[in-house]
């Protein structure tokens, strides 16, 4: 922030934070909407579709948020769109099961990029972070599907491990591109570039954020009784 | 009400009738949501997302209402899945316009359909279609981007309309098959059999009401610069 050289300031990193959210919310809607097409039960697409919803959610409180920092949330999503939609493409279900573990690393994943990001903001977004945050969490009803699908054939387990890394091994991948493109956004998440009221603390260091993130991800793949 | 050897009871009637709407708004949730994945733009994306997620917000009521009734919401949908599927296999749009051109259709003729279905209905039934009759018309949007279309291209005009019959056609072909397989839903559309308390006037016949629904259609068609 006293650099004298600053490389982007807080608005263009904040705008391009909020704007990764707000695309990668409308995706997740998206996909998951489509991906309910997918389930064997009329009860399993009401739940992939409730949370569905709760991603356009997300979308409208965060586009909202833009709207009022004065930036084009239009402009704000559109660095964000090749990559995120690559992250899709590339991750693309072929099945119920791959879906729900999908939604599951995507819900909580996305969660635990949120919670570390927000240090990092001015009040205003924070609280539409946190906000978003408290609606997380709609994927814990796949814990239990997919631990019963491995109970009835154990050699799922294996397939979905391997699906498990697939999905994590793409989001680094486009995760790196993002940084790599956007400075300030990198900058942001590397505690270098903060808001002035940002609540930060003295961690801040992007190699120990993935670090965290990786292994609430190998965790969570435990939860669901598979290997990281 | 008054055969000595009433076909089928109201309450059978009256859950098909939500059983139809319930997945039928589910479906519309998914395809919709999945559709938007053809927008060329992301204000495109947003506004059919917002259509999509009313979709569910309709079908969360309506199955909420189900409920209500004693019935298993599931269970009531099951009859129907067959035929919605169907609808929306054979109409599967191949492009952003093909899509925007069903998705107002969808709107306003299952808006015309819940309005005269409504009139059967029993007074709390009647006020959750009413309720959700009254969060339509969000299609209303896709008017200018036809016309617009046109004006750039007026090849495109031929090639909607017929897509614009080919939907309604599906559409007709389906609510036969419903009909032929669900005598107590068919019943109940008819006037034959009705709520207690229904609001049903004098005008109960089915040719007319499907007539009345045509004849809608095509004032839309218009509406959107094609011929019905």
């Amino acid at each position: 922030m006293t650099s004298s050289a600053p490389i982007a300031s807080y608005e263009t990193a904040v705008t391009d934070l909020l704007g990764l959210v707000a695309y990668g919310e409308l995706t997740a809607f998206e996909r998951l909407a489509a991906d309910s097409a997918l389930a064997p039960t009329l009860a399993g697409k009401a739940q992939v579709g409730a949370m569905a919803v709760a991603e356009f959610d997300h979308f409208r409180k965060v586009h909202a948020r833009l709207a009022e920092l004065g930036a084009d949330p239009t402009a704000a999503m559109e660095p964000f769109v090749g990559a995120v939609d690559a992250f899709h493409e590339h991750t693309r279900p072929t099945g119920w099961l791959e879906s729900l573990v999908k939604a599951y690393i995507g819900d909580t994943l996305t969660a635990d990029f949120y919670r570390e990001a927000a240090r990092f903001l001015d009040g205003a977004s924070r609280a539409v972070v946190r906000d978003v945050l408290a609606d997380m969490g709609q994927a814990a009803f796949v814990v239990e599907h997919v631990r019963a699908a491995i109970a009835a054939d154990p050699k799922v387990a294996g397939r979905l491990a391997l699906w498990g890394r697939r999905i994590m091994g793409e989001a680094l991948t486009q995760a790196q591109q993002i940084a790599i493109r956007r400075p300030a956004l990198a900058s942001l998440l590397a505690g270098v570039i903060t808001a002035a009221d940002a609540e930060a603390g003295d961690d801040l260091d992007l190699d120990r954020m993935l670090t965290r993130l990786t292994e609430g991800h190998g965790a969570r793949m435990a939860t669901l009784g598979l290997s990281a």
